[in-house]
């Protein structure tokens, strides 16, 4: 038996382009249930940095609230990241979507020169000072190594990423479809799923298969 | 090898409130392609009937369109159902949702009473008339049995809803979790998920039953 029961899934909105990515998110939660672990998920109270219309890629003039947004892929069971308390939870995990890259930091915007939200950085240096494991999927892992630098992860094989990495101080190890980078030492899981041209049976395979190796960590 | 190739999975929006359950189309989408068929997804370009906060479950005073807020669930891989072709398609499959009762039909005000968006009808009519499966999650039976009338499908075990299905000329079994209540001679795929106290990996058993149910009709 694993002694990691308690996961949070940081969630950053609701939709591919402006928010977390929903299969990723879906499938993550689904990885989890399905190991007899728990999750709770959380966003930060922010307002999104934009809104996308899927269908066409265009701005939308509306205001939408990241929290509120990712409650829809909760049901409604999602807490403030404000509230997050690293006491309660074993590993924090945090799936893609430009939405990382927009509304929990602005690498979208600004590479790796980004600034990353408040409740984000607090939650990541107290699970990573309490020795618990992190996982990152998709684009998080620029997030990630904004704020802890000298961590090695994946992105993929995305070359521009994979520069930003670097210039962020990390070390970047190309990865292909459901394979889990592990930095054992600081206990950094990561994945590319959607950094990838990937179908979502290769999303399921990749959600599925960083959960269990952090699962699987002494 | 199945013959049925093609799914069209046809959405309500994005969120259990107000539009597609999100766990419920992201594993449909998942059961079909694991198990090597296709999907497109679908949805009426039509305004939500309402949008809800689901955080609180409080109407919010905007105006989503049901197509637009379901590409976000397709990343953005998805077509107005005005443009459905039955002939292009082996089998539709309906997720669940409020949405469905509320954007798809009207049933979530008006029970059996309701009325339904003239594409989803046109859709499940031509469809039936071709003679190609329909499957459908959670509370989407009510939809199917509002136009075909005289079938048998199951939404769990909800009373109230039974006996809705019951008004519209339908037949009722209830299901619990994972479990496909078959109408062998209209080809009418049904299971509970979400109208159930669910777990997300009961959904993904649920959504992965009703597809290798299709799969398997001759």
């Amino acid at each position: 038996m694993s002694h990691i029961k308690r996961f949070a899934v940081v969630l950053a909105g609701c939709g591919v382009y402006d928010g977390a990515e929903i299969h990723e998110a879906t499938l993550t939660m689904l990885a989890i249930d399905k190991h007899n672990a728990e999750y709770q998920c959380f966003a930060p109270d922010v307002n999104q940095a934009h809104v996308i219309n899927h269908l066409n890629g265009n701005e939308m003039k509306e205001t939408r609230n990241v929290l509120t947004e990712s409650a829809r892929i909760a049901r409604g069971n999602i807490k403030p990241l404000a509230l997050f308390n690293e006491r309660e939870f074993d590993a924090i995990i945090f799936p893609g979507g430009f939405g990382v890259a927009k509304n929990l930091c602005t690498f979208a915007f600004d590479g790796a020169n980004c600034t990353v939200n408040a409740d984000v950085e607090k939650a990541i240096k107290a699970m990573h000072s309490a020795g618990k494991p992190i996982g990152a999927l998709c684009i998080s892992p620029v997030l990630i190594t904004k704020i802890l630098g000298n961590i090695k992860v994946t992105i993929g094989n995305d070359p521009g990423t994979a520069e930003e990495i670097i210039n962020m101080g990390g070390q970047h190890v190309s990865a292909y479809h459901g394979e889990v980078i592990i930095d054992y030492q600081r206990k950094i899981f990561t994945t590319p799923c959607y950094m990838l041209d990937a179908s979502i049976a290769q999303i399921a395979e990749g959600a599925e298969n960083i959960v269990k190796a952090i699962l699987k960590i002494q």
